[in-house]
This record gives structure tokens, C-alpha cells and sequence, in this order.
């Protein structure tokens, strides 16, 4: 395997800081901690996660996750002076993210305002195989002199979301010489937070210990000789729990003595067993390509380690967030992004991971039976945006509006009713890919009940047909619409998968079965005109279309709203993001590839891809239409949304759903996988710069791997598969090489392949 | 009158930043707002304080004075460059408060890291004759070339008190072009507060408004060619209400609309009325000395600038903080401080502030017959620490002990009862200095009555007499002591003041009458030994001494708590502050001259000064005593807790106690002012190097000018006055002029004066 990539920090820059405190955020699934400098900058954002520990600060406040006392923040004084890079002069820089083991490292050579020269290196990683483990270092280094050197470091309890606090502090302890705790507990008090923290200094020096003003601090003072290096180690333990089962205390001393079992093995083999737990991540998600262009594989590093890192695979009572667990964007709360953009990663890599994202849902249930009660519907209506308890979380209202001081009912939540059918479309891919038959049998066929009960009340009679009124697809610059194509046929699709199984896993379900065979005969599946162009919604066509090229050139910065209101935008051919096209994408077998071309080529230029979903999505039909350098023209717009030079389109945190859609490009892309009427289909075609593309790949009961290089495909399977390669079917069994001419030259029609032997 | 003194800032300093944000701060007795700079430092804490605005963040927190909406920030970029002095050079810097008009005014020219050369220049004030104003001015002016200039600034609601918020949002405008509001309320919903601002800049601009995070912001975007200067003006106007008459929506128009009338005027016009308003204020209040020393203009000119911007004159149902207005500190609490140490200042320049202040006291009788009622004592017990409702704040337990996770009782609530006694003889004072009948009919008696109810209930019979067991005094270093000289004094001067004022005012308290007569009698007061000495309680004098030589040369850091625990520190003879000696002070008509300088003697070699009201009392005692050089010294010692070269002894604010004492030493030491027996004396006798002293004093219906210069003291006087001088009784009427040495020699003990007109 090609050595993983290096994300790397080309400079000190106040302008992006928080571009790379977010893109260079580490995590684990568990908790993510932004990639914020020890030093503090008033500009810099720090942040500490959990995934799922969420909490409202207020009265007129949305929950969110909850911004955690700061750990990693470490004031320097050297010989007096504040240590700040805004300051002084930088001789040395290099500051990297090794995706391989997952280690930041900082290394700064520092001449002071005083003209004194320090070297001070830090290292930091969250650990993949102890969740609750970060651990850190900081090492300094006086160059010129002897130096006098103040540290300080501790459990900052001051830090907010923005402002808003969560948390009381309970109890604030020191232990012997090196151990600090903190004990929070969230104000509604449903949350216990323990942050247990052990320091230990390389050298003697003065130390203690302050506790003020919310935080608990070690301050150590030591003279450093001229070139010899002390270094800090700080290592954290960061649990939380809502069953209060335990006592306060248990709770508190366990952590500390887990913490403690960590602190006597040291920085470099704790590191060591997360490197490993790293190496089985890359072994069974990394893509590798060949490409003219490093920057293809850096991308694709960068896609995994965030998805990754953003995922609580240890938990199913939590999602994804919308910005990982990198920043506060969105409130950390969970979109349809996940069903989406998201779970197709993690079905292809770690299915297992795709069911816990599935039980999430299915354990929230309550949440979406509620939310459609209230609104006079059966079934299941999931909320827009979700937290811990499924519970609608999307504001009811907008932000003020600050010149009228009126404030909007938020849309989304109201009519973007598809997130119900996007939900049943990743329980139908998850048992495509998995035959998970006992999920299928339990959660999987609630929530298609469930959903596919939503949409038979959600439907309305029109002249003897049924249509599905006032929604909002996937485009949201196009609201309150009829017949939304996206939401029609996903409904549809998700009613008939429901019967499908219940069909065949022989469910006693005859009253469902009848009111879902008419609603499947009845529902109006808006249709393709003879070009092919499916319309996005019953008024969609009759609007007037205008230029988009300026706003476009700024897609992503909604900049249509400076100039329009959004009611003057919704009565335009105006698409923030891919609607029909998203509809081509998900249900491929629907469509013919005409109709998806056609559908490309009238909907792109009327969107603005404001949406950071949306390139991806157009680059997969472009290439599944054969427009393979197009597609990869959408691929890399797509990347550059957190890897682009925008030094702040990533402030918030990074985009997780644009991530997911990294993986999707290439694999659903150029290595042209479809799943179609519950088949594997591959057709790799690459861009004409890349040489080669390789990915480990699930399906059903098999380890894949797939490597395309020199038009040759090779695939090494675990197990028999068939799949549809390039339109015709064949059966592989451990290794088998096709080369792409030679196959479709020499194929004719058969079930057989003529793959040629590699053993 | 000699020009008012400014306090200057000598240059930007990363660590003394806090220091003159503190000591540099501006108020008005409303509103306080720290001198934090217009650009961010990490370090820097920005503070806006309301008088009497306290609420609870959440669970274990104390009430505190919140910490409110920033509105002084201002973020600038230059080119492209974030304006920071710790980047780039600072090729000129001036910073000052002018103390005669009240504008804090900063002038910088910064080379930035690009080379280019700026000038900004910042103006500030808070209006002492619009209370709710606060405005402000940047100029900016690039020097080499024509410039980029970004700004932005708003209202900035993310602020808390270290980590704690207190407000929730309700909303945010913008009105027009040039103004913004925000809506808070307290999160308990007790009490609104409505920030408004107006800007505008003197030149046209790019600009727009966001509100996002809890931050309300205009930006600015403009060119400004080479020499020119831009100036953005910034007027605010900060309101609170508790009571809900009015909706929402009508204060917060009402703010608005007086806002826009002050907008009209421009910074120039409202200058110069808060000036005006400043100019009164050194008019009833300044002390003047010629000195060889300027820092002892200052230091006085200090005092009163912040002897008034922290007293809520407006206001009775407030107080004045522990630190002022200027920072969050002892949580902006109430102590004996206010009594004791502040209200002489108002008593003989604004009496009805020390109306007021009492008033304060007497509103919250309620809290205090509470306080009383739930130990199980009679009449009123005034809590130790005090904010808007008068019931006792001070947290229950003390901070956790981090190494044991125990929590103290806090011991001062709990038994430093003095306070009941300290508020009594405020109470007395004031009658005796404004013979206001009016009062002591009603507020007066009732506080005397209540509070002296207490003690006689706190009494406890011991073998016959009457003892006050369990205390603590003002040394808080003796804990829990028996028959405490200065509490058992001030108690027995608490009900002999009740009986006085009953009879004079002959009212029927026949039982109240004999009870304290018989506690009068027989209440335990500790006798002075041969030499003079009163023992401070019953276990003192058989307590070790040991040497406290290195813990005084570090007065007021406790460091002697790191050597020993309290507990140690309690069975030693350690004074943490004057006790007997403050007794001497108080009660002067108690005690000999020659017992003062025998407990001052005996007492000081076994006091640390490790509370800040500690050396301005020794000072006072010793000036009456005739040590005049030694009082200076410890004068200047109790100047320098602010005014001194420690960069961090203010950070949390200023001390207000040792800004009274600054007054009071020189007033009641130098100037040689007793109130003995409720008669005026003066001894003005100088430290050497001062030439003059003089100062306005009010006194009962007179408005006296004291002016002391050449031995000669001159008093001018609105009304004919009855004084003793040096000991000697006199009448003075307009002015008349007393040469000290002819006075004494030629003085024989009569009635009559010597002195020479001067008319």
C-alpha cells in the first residue's frame, strides 16, 4: 500500500486558523477535538466533543453539542514572554496530520520580540483504541541561552458554545503530583462529564496546582539549560454518562483509575496502539489512486480519516453530525446527510457501522411516531435535524430577521418530508449490501412500515390519483411544491420496498399490503417528456429561467440572496442543489442512462450548487453517463469545499456530508459501482490522468478488493461473487483480471466471463 | 484649583494588561465599563458591570454582577493584516485617562508586519450626566500609503463571567443605517437589559450588519487614501429594568429613542456635558496637596475619580461593589467595606450618597431579620456579603480544597458579625454629620433598633456578665474567638447609640430601654493592660508570636497560608489585618492617645496586612498618634495596592475599600478630621515634603474649605461652624486663618480663638 497522506499546515496564518483547526481535527468516532494550537489566539475556536452529548443553554436556544472544558491549551512563557506567533519571527515551520497513525504534530523554531530562539514541538492524537484517551506533548527547546520557562495547563471550564455554557462545574480535584478532574454535569442535569487529566513534566521544576474561576490549572516554572529539551506530557481521559446508575464518585474515581493505567504506559506505545487501530482502518477503507495530481489521494485520505473520525461506531443512540464532531456548524445535528452521503462509506467498508447508523434511527422512532401524530399523519416522520432523543431539534424558527425583527417558521422542518424516504432507501441499500436478514426482520421492516405508513397518509386524492402536496426536495430554493419528483418516486420506492418485504419475510401485514398496492398504482411518478427531462415539480416548468453564471462562480455562498428574496428565487427555474439528478443517483435502475443525461444537461445549469451536497452528486451521473472528466471536474469542486483556499469555508467545521461524497465520486464514479435491483454493478472508467485506483470493498458475505490499473481490473474476493461488470454479469472467485478492451470487445451477451486467470 | 491628574498607561504590555483595564476604568456609578482596549488580547478581560444587576449562572454558583454584552471591541484590519500590538512595531503609544473630564483616550502609531505605517487614535468616555451613555471614537489614519480598512464592531453577547453566562437573547435589530439593538433577559427571567448603539463613520463605507453567535455586528469596508483619517463614532446606551410594567417591545423603543437624541448631539456636545458634570464633582470632592512627590496628587485624584464612578448615587436599592464597577471580583458583593471604608468619603463631600447607602441597608432589612430569624437570634443580622435583595450571598461553602474535595463552611457568614455593628455606627456617623432628624426618625432608629436587638440576643451570660462568644473580627487569621475587643466595643456603641437616639427622640421603647441598659452594663468590654494594650479577644495573648517579617515584605498574597493551614495560623498571634487598631480608629473617644500607640505598637509586628484595608487604618492611628512619616508610609503602601508596580494585584478590579482609605488618610490622618463625640476636630500636621493640603468638607449645614499651607491652616466656610482645633475648641464663621505654632503657644484653653481674619 502507497504510504497514507500527510494533511499538512503550509504556514502560520491568523486569516485560517479555524480552516485548520477543522480539517486537521482529530477524533474518534467518540469525541472530536479541534485542531487548535496550544497557544491561544483570539480568533481561534477551540473545541472539545462528544458525540451525542448535546444540551439546550436556554431559553430561545436549539440543542447542540456541547462544547467541552478545553484540554489542549497550554499558556508558554519564555524568559517572560508570552509564546504567540503573532509575535516575533517564525524561522522554522511544519505543522502535519499523519492520517497513517493519526498524530498532529506542530514543530516551530521561534525567535522571541526578546531575539531569543526556541524550539517548541507538540504532538497530540485521540486515541482509536481508547476512546476516552487523548494524549499530548510539548516539547521546548532554548536555543540561544538558558531559558526561564512558565507552563501552564489544566481543565479550562470557561469555554462555550459561542457564549452559551452548558455545564455546572461539580467538583474540581488534584491527585498526588499529576492528576487533575474535573466533574460537570449538564444544567437540565441529565449528563455527567468527567475530565480526568494527568501532566507530567520531563524535568524538575516548581509546580502547582490553582483552581479559579472554572479552571484547574498545573503550573510548572523550570530553567531550561541552552539545547537541552523538557518535555510535557499531558494525557486526558474524557467520559460522560446520563444514567446516573453509578455514583458521582464511582464515576469519577473509575475514570481516573483507567486514566491511570494509560499515564504508566506512556506517549509513544499508546500512540503506538492507536497507530494500529489506524492501520486496520486503512486496510479495509483506503482508496488509492495513481494520479497525476497528489492531490486525488489526499482527498481520498482526508475522506476516510474524517468519516472515520466523525462516526460514533461505538454507539448507536448517536449519529452523525452534520460537521462531525469537528465544529459547531449546524448545531452537531444529524441530516439527512447521514442516510445519504454518509452510509454508503460505511455499507462498502464497515456494514456493521451502516446498522448502527440504521439503529439510531429505529431507536428514535418515538421521536418521528410523535412528530407525525402532531401533524395529523400515521406513521413515521423523522425530524429534519436530530439529536440524542429523535425529537424534532430544527428551530421552529429562523434567526431573527434583524431589520424586520420578524422571525420565519423554518421550512425544512415543516416540508422536507423526503428525509422519511431517504431513511427507508438506506434500510433497502443496507440489506442489498449486507442480507442482513435479522435486522431486516426487526428494524429494518418497522421503519419501512413506519415510513412507507407516513407517506400513505401524506398522500392527497387529486382526480383520482394520488399526489403528495406542499413539500420541500431536495432542492430547498424551490419550496411548499406538489409533486416533487425526488419525493414522489423515493416515496414510492420506499412503500414498495415495504411490501417487497414484508412479501418475503412472509409478514402477516394484509390490511398494509392492500392500501399500499393502491397507493403504489396510484401515485403520481412525475414523467419524462420526450427529451427525458423529468420535471422537478408540478410548477417547476412553467417558471422562467435566468442566468446563473455570477451566483454559480460563488457557489456555496448563497450569494441569489443578496440579490433576490427567497420568495422571488422559489418562483425561478432557481436549484440550490441536485434534485432530479439526486433522484437519477439513487434509484438508477428507474432510469435510463438517456434520461439521466437528459435530466443533467437541463438541470445543472439551473442550479447553483449552493449546497455543499450537491457537485458531488452531479459528478456520479456525469460519470455514470460516460462524461468521466466532467464527473471529475464535480469531484474536485467537491473537494476543494474543505480543501479548497477559501481560508474560511471550514470555520464551523468541516463538511462531513462533501467527505462522504469524496468516497462516492470515486467509487460510485469512476470505479462506476451501482447498486441496481439489489446487483453489484462496476464499470471503472478513470480520469485521463490517473494510472490506477484500488479499494477494498463489502459486499454481501465478501472481502473485495478492486484494483484498476492499465484498463486491467483485477478483483480479489474472499468469497464467490456475481456482479454486473461493465453491463454483463459474471461470477468472480479469488482473484480474476478483465481487461476493460478486451471484455467488452469479446463479451457477448453470456453469463460467463472471459476473465483471464491471475492465481 | 491645581488641573486634575491623569493616569497614564506607560505602554503596551501583554501582562499588565488586566492591571489598567481595572484601574483605568470608567464609570458613573450606573455602568462601569473596564478600560480593556478596542482590539482583542487573550489575555485581556473586557468587563461592562450594571450597579445592582447580579444574577446565578446555574447550580454552586454565587450571584454575581453580570458580566454584560460587550460593546467596546472593535476588530480592525489594515490591508489585510488583523491589527494586533503584539504583531508589528509600536513606533508611538500615549494612553491616558484624563480624571477631570472622564475620557480615556489612546494614541498609537503601529508599524504593521507589512511596513506600512498607521495611526489610531481611540476615545472614550462614560457619562456622568447621562448615565445609561457610554461613547467612543477610532481615527484612523494610514500613514504611507492609501489602506484597506476593515472594521467591525456591535454588540457582542457572547461575553460571560469566566465561562458563566447569565442572559439569554430575545432579540437583535438593526434600525436604519447606523443603529443595533439587543434584548436580554436574565436566564431566570427577573430582569431585562437592552444594549443600543449607534455608529457611523465620517466617511463612506462599504458596510452591512450580521448577527450570528450571540455577536450583533456592523462591518466596514473602505479605502482611505494616505494622511487622511476616518473616525467611527460609537454611541451606546445601556439599560436594565427589573420591573415589567412596560412590554418588552416599548423599553426597548424608549432606549432607542433616547439613544438617537444623544446621536444628534456627536461626541463633542456629549463630552462636554459629562465634563461638566466631572468639573462638579472635583469641585465638591478633590484633594489637593502640593507634594515633592506627584504620585500623591495622583493617587487622591484616584481615589475620587473612583470613588465616584463606583457609587450608584442614582440609586438606593445598590451599593457600592468590593471592586467598584470595574471587575468581578469578590462577585461585585456588598461588605462592611461600604460602611467603614467608603461612606466617610461621601459623609463629608455627598452626604446624601451616605443617605443613600444606608437606605440600601435599610431596604434590605428584610434579608437580615432573616439572616437573624434562621440562626435563632432576634433582630437584624446583616449578611456578610450582600447584592440586590439583602439576603446573605456568601457562597455556603468555601472553594473546594482541590487536594482533600472538601468544601469549607465559609467561616465570615457564619460569625463575622461585626458588620451589624460596623452598619450602626455608619448610622450614627451620618446623624452626626448631618444632623438629618428626618432619618434618624425613621431609617435611623429602626437600624439601630434591629441591629442592637441582636446583640443583645447574641449575648451570651458568663458568670454574671455578658459575653460575645464565637466571632470572628475584622483579623480574619483568628477564627471563632471569644469577647473580641472590636466587635464587644462596636456592639456596646451599637446599643448605647440605640438608647441615645430613643431618648432623644423620645420614643416609647420602654422594654427595649431596660434590656439594653442592662446590657450595657454588663456586657464584657477587654480592658487595656498597664501598658495599654487591649487584648484583641479572650485566647490572644497566650498565643505564640513568631517572625512575620517574610510574609509582611509579601503583604496582601497570603503567602503565609502556604506555610501553614489556618487552623495553625488561628492558635499563633498572625493578624491578617487591624482589629484592635481598627478599633482605635473607629471609637476615638474610647481610648487615650497613649493607647493607640500602645496597641498600634504592640499590634503591628503581629499583623501580615494581608487585606488591603489593613495600612490605611495603621496609617491613620499612627498620623493621630504624631508618627506623621510613618502614617505616610503606610499611606503610600495602601496607595500602591492599586497604583504599585505589581502588574496583576488588580486584574479582578479595583480595590474600592483602599480608594476610601486613599481619602480617608489623608483626611483623617493628615488633615487630622475626628469626630469625637460628635463634635469636628482637626490637627492638620503634613509629611514633610507636602506643602499644602486642602480639601471642601461638608459639615452639618456648612460647606467648609480647608486649606493647610505654610503651617497655616485657612478655612473658609458656608455657615458659622463650632470645631475643635489641635485640641482646642473654636468657632469659625467665612474665613478665617490659623497659623499652627501661634495657635498653640498662644492658645490657654479657652473657648475663644486667636486667629487672624483673612477676609
Amino acid at each position: 500500500m502507497l504510504s497514507v497522506s500527510v494533511l499538512t499546515d503550509p504556514g502560520f496564518c491568523p486569516h485560517s486558523l479555524n480552516k485548520y483547526a477543522s480539517i486537521m481535527a482529530c477524533g474518534n468516532g467518540y469525541m472530536g477535538i479541534r485542531a487548535a494550537h496550544e497557544e491561544d489566539y483570539t480568533q481561534q475556536t477551540r473545541g472539545m466533543y462528544l458525540a451525542g452529548l448535546y444540551h439546550q443553554a436556554g431559553r430561545n436556544e436549539t440543542t447542540e453539542l456541547i462544547n467541552l472544558p478545553d484540554i489542549t491549551g497550554i499558556e508558554v512563557e519564555l524568559d517572560g514572554v508570552n509564546y504567540t506567533l503573532l509575535a516575533g519571527d517564525i524561522l522554522e515551520w511544519q505543522r502535519e496530520l499523519a492520517f497513517a497513525n493519526g498524530e498532529l504534530h506542530r514543530r516551530v523554531v521561534w525567535r522571541s520580540p526578546n531575539g531569543k530562539r526556541y524550539r517548541l514541538e507538540s504532538r497530540r492524537f485521540v486515541s482509536l483504541d481508547q476512546l476516552p484517551l487523548v494524549a499530548m506533548q510539548l516539547a521546548i527547546t532554548p536555543l540561544d541561552d538558558a531559558s526561564q520557562v512558565v507552563m501552564k495547563t489544566g481543565i479550562d471550564a470557561t469555554q462555550t458554545n459561542t457564549g452559551r455554557q452548558h455545564l455546572d462545574e461539580i467538583s474540581v480535584r488534584v491527585f498526588d503530583q499529576h492528576y487533575m478532574q474535573g466533574v460537570y454535569e449538564t444544567q437540565d442535569r441529565a449528563a455527567d462529564v468527567v475530565i480526568s487529566a494527568f501532566c507530567q513534566l520531563s524535568a524538575d521544576s516548581e509546580s502547582c496546582f490553582t483552581a479559579k474561576n472554572r479552571r484547574l490549572s498545573a503550573h510548572y516554572s523550570l530553567t531550561i539549560p541552552k539545547g537541552d529539551t523538557v518535555t510535557l506530557d499531558k494525557f486526558v481521559w474524557v467520559v460522560h454518562r446520563s444514567d446516573k446508575a453509578l455514583s458521582q464518585e464511582s464515576f469519577a474515581r473509575g475514570a481516573l483509575a483507567d486514566l491511570k493505567v494509560c499515564a504508566a504506559r506512556g506517549y509513544a506505545s499508546l500512540l503506538e496502539s492507536s497507530a494500529c487501530a489506524w492501520e486496520d482502518v486503512w486496510r479495509d477503507a483506503r482508496v488509492e489512486v495513481a494520479s497525476a495530481s497528489p492531490d486525488d489521494q489526499m482527498a481520498l485520505d482526508y475522506a476516510v480519516w474524517h468519516l472515520t473520525t466523525m462516526t460514533p461506531a461505538h454507539d448507536e443512540r448517536s449519529s452523525i453530525a452534520a460537521k462531525g464532531l469537528t465544529g459547531e456548524g449546524y448545531k452537531g445535528h444529524v441530516f439527512w446527510d447521514t442516510e445519504i452521503f454518509l452510509l454508503p462509506f460505511h455499507l462498502f467498508t464497515r456494514p456493521q457501522v451502516a446498522r448502527s447508523l440504521l439503529r439510531y434511527r429505529w431507536l428514535n422512532l418515538a421521536g418521528a411516531r410523535e412528530k407525525a401524530r402532531r401533524n395529523g399523519w400515521p406513521g413515521a416522520l423523522f425530524p429534519w435535524e436530530s439529536a440524542a432523543s429523535g425529537k424534532e431539534e430544527t428551530p421552529e424558527f429562523a434567526a431573527i430577521n434583524i431589520r424586520t425583527g420578524m422571525r420565519q417558521k423554518v421550512a425544512s422542518a415543516l416540508a422536507e418530508h423526503h428525509i422519511v424516504a431517504d431513511i427507508a432507501w438506506a434500510v433497502v441499500a443496507y440489506w442489498q449490501a449486507t442480507r442482513d436478514d435479522a435486522f431486516m426482520r426487526n428494524e429494518g421492516l418497522t421503519l419501512l412500515v413506519e415510513t412507507a405508513t407516513f407517506w400513505m397518509g401524506r398522500a392527497t386524492e387529486v382526480n383520482g390519483r394520488l399526489e403528495i402536496h406542499d413539500v420541500i426536495g431536495p432542492d430547498e430554493y424551490t419550496e411548499h411544491v406538489n409533486n416533487n419528483a425526488y419525493t414522489n418516486y423515493l416515496a414510492w420506492h420506499n412503500v414498495a420496498s415495504a411490501c417487497r418485504f414484508i412479501s418475503m419475510f412472509e409478514r402477516e401485514e394484509a390490511c398494509f399490503m392492500e392500501k399500499a398496492t393502491t397507493f403504489l398504482a396510484r401515485l403520481w411518478l412525475p414523467e419524462a417528456d420526450a427529451g427525458g427531462v423529468i420535471p422537478q415539480d408540478d410548477s417547476f416548468m412553467a417558471k422562467p429561467a435566468i442566468d446563473l453564471s455570477r451566483y454559480k462562480a460563488k457557489a456555496g455562498k448563497q450569494t441569489i440572496l443578496l440579490d433576490y428574496s427567497r420568495a422571488e428565487v422559489n418562483e425561478m427555474q432557481i436549484l440550490k442543489q441536485a434534485d432530479v439528478v439526486m433522484l437519477n443517483y439513487l434509484l438508477p435502475e428507474k432510469f435510463t442512462p438517456a434520461q439521466c443525461a437528459a435530466n443533467l444537461a437541463f438541470y445543472e445549469p439551473r442550479t447553483i450548487h449552493d449546497s455543499s451536497l450537491s457537485k458531488a452528486i452531479h459528478g456520479i451521473v456525469a460519470a455514470r453517463c460516460g462524461d468521466t472528466e466532467g464527473a471529475y471536474a464535480f469531484w474536485r469542486a467537491g473537494v476543494a469545499i474543505d480543501l479548497g483556499d477559501d481560508p474560511h469555508s471550514s470555520d464551523d467545521g468541516i463538511h462531513a456530508a462533501a467527505t462522504g461524497a469524496i468516497w462516492s465520486g470515486v467509487i460510485q464514479g469512476f470505479a462506476g459501482m451501482q447498486i441496481v435491483e439489489g446487483e453489484l454493478h462496476l464499470a471503472p472508467k478513470l480520469p485521463a490522468h490517473w494510472r490506477k485506483l484500488a479499494f477494498p470493498l463489502r459486499w454481501q458475505n465478501a472481502r473485495l478488493r478492486f484494483t484498476f490499473e492499465n484498463d486491467v481490473l483485477t478483483l480479489d474476493t474472499s468469497a464467490p461473487v456475481t456482479l454486473t461488470l461493465w453491463g454483463k454479469t459474471v461470477c468472480v472467485s479469488e482473484r480474476q483480471a478483465f481487461s476493460r478492451r478486451e471484455f467488452l470487445t469479446s463479451f457477448n451477451g453470456t453469463a460467463t466471463t472471459e476473465a483471464s486467470d491471475e492465481a
